[in-house]
């Protein structure tokens, strides 16, 4: 997917909201647990119920990975449900040597054909390279994440003053590629961070988890997160898809997502 | 597999060597293109023909996942293959938010019941403790990697003298296990590095890949990494498996492994 298309989509809904597929069978409602198979039946309602209010899906590959083959079967028959009008990203957090990331690349890129992959930056540019070599499909790679352990290691102090590690993360990552095909992960609960990383990659799109269950606020995000071409894409996952464990989840979800938009509205 | 049996099955064997599946449907010999699964039944071989040489088998989950569902059903059963005695290794370079680390480490530790599973360290604690919650599993960070790219990040230095970003990574992390459940991946390449790290981490496991057709020495990184317990696991993939790609690829293996054994016997 085109940067333009995608921008158009999300002046078009007036939402720059992603979906996050992080099925759980133990979390489904239970009347779709006779049904021949329960979480694609979970995924097809859902999508069907959101993509009036949401831009984007992903799929934490981890859930669906638990499930062994019929997993990933399982996942490509949600990627394949997602319409063309929507980014699809497999978050996978994925990156190796060179040759091992060119299988990866091809794994996602070609054999799901998906649009966007989450990978991981600690193995430097030959592990990112081969997902960047691919033409309309986009790299996203962790800046700063949502999580406590992200202050680990990404906001280390590096010396000489050259900032936090995830800065030059940022920085260092941004001359491998362009806005058209690079995005970065960086958490709705580190807020107060976004207007650091916006003076590194102004234009750049952020994929920002961390709204919804883990706590993060969407007007802060927003707020100083945006810019001309909207650049965020805010997931929201457990929100969204487990916003009713009843037979009504399916009507919770676009409920769910149809708030979150009328939200991303008023900021846009 | 607990710490005492891999030693005992060292010193056994007289070899830390671990075969490596990079198994490529495009280049394995072509006469095994008629078999009904070929990479089943080239891993087969090169397990019976390599097993006496070595005490490790690690599965590159990027060539099997390139091969989608049947790709995840080829990889259960080379594990299942490989005997109780040698350490399973799923390298897999996985590592996210608890949450989803919860579902890797169910998905490889149960699901595919492996010994032990390569985790990325970027995200931080939250995201390697679900794998380390499991007993007589192995969780193996990347500490410092043998590509070009670990010069990116791995080597930047960080502020008052706390040395590069891996020896960081080495020191914090080794507080979180302990040297029966936690390994660090260190690339031969970076052999000269080795006397740091062992100041560092004295009597965690290494595994150390990068011999053979990255161009590590073997005899460098023997010198450096060997501790009391022996403490290294080297990696050797394309050298072994691809040893030759005739009819006899098997036998080939066997020599190529029985060479690095014997060169391992002589430095323990």
């Amino acid at each position: 997917m085109q940067r333009d298309f995608l921008v158009q989509q999300i002046n078009q809904k007036q939402s720059y909201l992603c979906v996050g597929l992080d099925t759980d069978l133990s979390k489904i409602p239970v009347h779709l647990l006779n049904h021949p198979n329960p979480i694609v039946a979970f995924n097809k309602a859902i999508i069907d119920a959101t993509m009036d209010y949401c831009v984007s899906y992903k799929v934490n590959t981890a859930f669906y990975e638990v499930m062994g083959a019929k997993g990933w079967d399982i996942m490509q028959e949600t990627f394949d449900y997602i319409p063309a009008t929507h980014l699809k990203i497999a978050d996978a957090k994925r990156g190796d040597i060179g040759n091992t990331s060119h299988q990866y690349a091809k794994a996602f890129f070609e054999g799901m054909n998906v649009d966007a992959i989450t990978v991981a930056p600690y193995m430097g540019e030959d592990s990112i390279r081969p997902f960047l070599e691919y033409e309309d499909r986009w790299t996203i790679v962790l800046g700063l994440t949502s999580n406590k352990g992200s202050n680990d290691f990404q906001r280390l102090q590096l010396e000489n003053g050259a900032g936090f590690l995830y800065e030059k993360v940022l920085k260092t990552i941004a001359g491998w590629g362009n806005p058209g095909n690079l995005m970065f992960v960086t958490g709705a609960t580190q807020a107060q961070s976004f207007a650091d990383i916006r003076k590194i990659i102004p234009e750049h799109f952020l994929l920002v988890p961390g709204v919804g269950a883990q706590g993060g606020s969407l007007q802060e995000v927003s707020k100083y997160g945006l810019n001309n071409d909207c650049g965020l894409l805010v997931n929201a996952s457990r929100a969204v898809i487990y916003a009713s464990g009843g037979e009504n989840f399916a009507e919770a979800a676009a409920a769910a997502s149809k708030e979150y938009q009328h939200e991303m509205a008023a900021y846009l």
